[in-house]
């Protein structure tokens, strides 16, 4: 089979992406081998290909907690129904999606057990018994962990009933630290969003009725997808003293006083990966940020007339390339090096090490970059053995910088400043992107606004014409708000 | 209160060692605040200080299985009873320990869902999926996960209802691949029990009644503890083509005739945490190997007369102990340098810097062994400032060869070759450690000095005189086996 064939047929599995980003998200999940459906209605697996990613995203923010001063730990995964019933908005909000042991060790239980949905409550009972003192506070922990919500449908990444995530949990002395926390952990989103993952969002506070069951402010960040919808991708949540006041988490002051403790929580999951991959991908499949990526550079040997040599330097190349700390793989597979290239574009790897018998001569190899197309400037770039450790580092930070320009680019092309009512409705039911609008904040409005058009608020924050109207309802404004459809 | 008072108190809470090895272990375990007991009857919490090591252990563990050509992914925690019931053997060996969801979403469940008690099941289900050719063979996966087994008792690290671990699941062409697979990673376990957790271990195989529900052969690390019971500290099943043939995993060869695969796992626990504890601990509290210290080195600065040069100093050194890679704090709290001393001491900490006002001006610290007695000849050790990057490494392989050797040595000094049958179960009912003997194999064999003694075998090798009779009941024998009591 020639090369140009054995290509089309591998592209043909995957539909274009403007024409049906569904469609064309389901193929690429599958056909890059990031997760697999499993017999378990609701539950994906997810695939070396795509724990691969979840792992570099792992790695990052947890450096980033633990750099703002966070510990890990690991809190059961079963919490007794009596507990979980204390918060009474935050059971309210959870009861439909939890899924419950009812038997063990072949006897009926006594009291039913819930497989956590989220970790507030059996965290929230530890740490009543934990803090004793001021001098206990504050307590800055997070948890990585699997949590269970009853879904119906299923959609990898996105929509799951089992999913992996990160969730810190902190209790505070006072109000105000508990504030800092939960807006320095935005940051940290932020931050990971805009400068591993390559997508820019747009940070704020939730509205009243997209909060936290139990918080008494959500922040979000929020990205675009490409089909003009939002996707909320981490949430931090500062929970007063709802959660302490319920489960009676109380310290003695430096006063002997007895206060209730201040917590928050935040939390990113894999969901974050589903906003990378529609973010990113294109036509050809895969395209991940290389801070992301599982493999950042595959060589392909070209092999002429049975001539392994290349295929020898390659191996040498790369363990030069791992020592040096890059994520390396040589393709040495017995198939076509057009399929090969066809193979790695689809599966997102940044970039990839051409090494063919002129390159050997000459000393050299060809890098050839994911984000960029065929013949475009800088796509193809040749480099001497000696510099491909310096090299890589500087076109795998141009990849990531070119990714986050083009998705910068495309959330800015989609971003629209409306102080017009009819324009506003038309907008949000198009579903043109972010709909950044002053608004009343009140939550009459916002339901109007979603009957109409399926749109909400993804975010709020400080208004930014004073004595504007609300451009929704013309009550007066208390913020400027990004409505969106969402994920 | 003096600084002697308060070490005196602080030490008086754990109990001492040898006289109570249980009561000295729980003491440790909550007093160094590695666990907490949770309101869920089996479960613990893995507080900060316990999951820094079980960290520790993941990045060891990881890299080695990375190294031998593995990669992580994650599967559903939920398995559908119908699928876990096709390997006999297997649900024989785990229905009486498992949870059952049988209530999602408000609904009461047509079939029930197990939480998986191990992932052979539903890990074999996808393989079956994905594995068509032999091109696809062999599939090496690893998987860090969370697992539940219906338990009564819950002893920290040792014996709780959920608990993490990691789990491989390989699939091959031949037999002897699976073979070899399944030896690699017990050398993998043995490796890292002796190089990382500095524990001596013997490796082996089980015998028939000892092994994996559904496995063809069972393959163990088996550690001495200080009261002379064995602890299995992992496993490495080879299964055969058992779960493939139950689950139907096949692929077509190079002549495109249709087999069945080969598969292994193999899995360590947190239950290895406890082995560290029990191993290595003293009177004085925790003594962590330091491969897997979460604080490799703390600072003490002394503070006299309200100059706190010495804590600015130190956290000087810190900041550029953290640059070259070490895992270190400064412990500038308002509390007495003896209080700190013991303290850490009890927290297991392998090297203790101090810095006083004197060390300042002969620009040096002093560097104090926490497996060294007091007094003990290189307990102490003066360090230049400057030479503390390159001392540091130095003196935590000292550490760790010196801890290792201490476990040797009692390994050595409690493993008995024994050939007379009296003295045999004598030393089975003594609880004197390792017994090493002549034995049949015979299930009925082990069965009696089972019901004599409440010592099993632990695992067997080739047996080491031919023509030898089995120690305990003077049929043939087939192999040498370690008899013990085991946790």
């Amino acid at each position: 089979m020639s090369d140009a064939l054995q290509q089309e047929q591998l592209v043909k599995e995957i539909p274009p992406k403007a024409a049906d980003l569904s469609a064309w998200y389901t193929a690429v999940c599958l056909k890059a081998e990031l997760v697999s459906y499993s017999p378990v209605r609701g539950c994906v697996v997810l695939r070396p290909a795509g724990f691969g990613m979840w792992e570099n995203l792992q790695k990052h923010l947890d450096e980033r907690f633990k750099a703002t001063g966070h510990e890990n730990a690991y809190f059961p995964l079963l919490i007794p129904e009596s507990l979980l019933t204390k918060e009474a908005e935050h059971v309210e909000g959870f009861a439909p999606e939890v899924a419950w042991v009812t038997e063990g060790g072949q006897e009926k239980l006594e009291e039913r057990l819930a497989i956590r949905p989220t970790s507030e409550v059996i965290i929230g009972v530890m740490y009543a018994k934990w803090i004793q003192s001021h001098r206990d506070l504050p307590i800055l922990i997070n948890q990585w962990a699997n949590v269970l919500r009853w879904e119906k449908a299923t959609r990898p990444f996105l929509r799951t009933m089992e999913f992996l995530w990160q969730e810190g949990h902190t209790a505070h002395a006072t109000a105000a630290e508990a504030r800092e926390e939960t807006e320095r952990m935005l940051d940290v989103y932020q931050d990971f969003a805009e400068n591993v993952a390559a997508i820019p969002v747009y940070a704020g506070a939730k509205s009243a009725s997209e909060r936290f069951p139990g918080a008494v402010e959500t922040f979000s960040i929020e990205a675009l997808m490409p089909d003009g919808k939002a996707l909320q991708s981490a949430t931090s949540h500062d929970l007063g003293q709802n959660f302490s006041k319920a489960y009676d988490i109380t310290f003695a002051d430096a006063n002997q006083q007895i206060q209730h403790v201040y917590t928050t929580s935040w939390g990113m999951s894999w969901r974050m990966l589903g906003a990378v991959i529609m973010t990113h991908g294109d036509d050809r499949g895969l395209r991940i940020p290389p801070k992301l990526a599982p493999i950042e550079a595959v060589f392909v040997p070209i092999v002429r007339g049975g001539d392994t040599s290349t295929v020898e330097k390659a191996h040498e190349l790369a363990k030069g390339l791992r020592g040096a700390g890059y994520r390396v793989r040589v393709d040495d597979r017995d198939y076509t090096p057009g399929w090969k290239y066809s193979e790695w574009e689809m599966r997102g790897v940044p970039l990839r090490i051409e090494i063919g018998p002129r390159d050997l001569e000459s000393g050299s190899v060809t890098v050839v970059r994911r984000d960029k197309s065929k013949g475009e400037d800088g796509a193809k770039t040749s480099v001497p053995f000696g510099e491909l450790p310096a090299k890589l580092r500087e076109l795998l930070d141009a990849v990531h910088d070119s990714m986050y320009a083009q998705a910068k680019a495309f959330l800015e092309s989609h971003t629209f400043v409306v102080s017009d009512r009819d324009e506003f409705f038309t907008k949000c039911r198009e579903r043109a992107g972010m709909i950044d609008i002053a608004w009343c904040g009140r939550p009459e409005c916002e339901a109007e606004v979603k009957t109409a058009t399926s749109a909400t608020t993804r975010n709020t924050r400080a208004l930014q014409t004073p004595g504007a109207k609300c451009v929704a309802c013309g009550e007066p404004a208390t913020v400027n708000a990004y409505f969106a459809q969402s994920y």
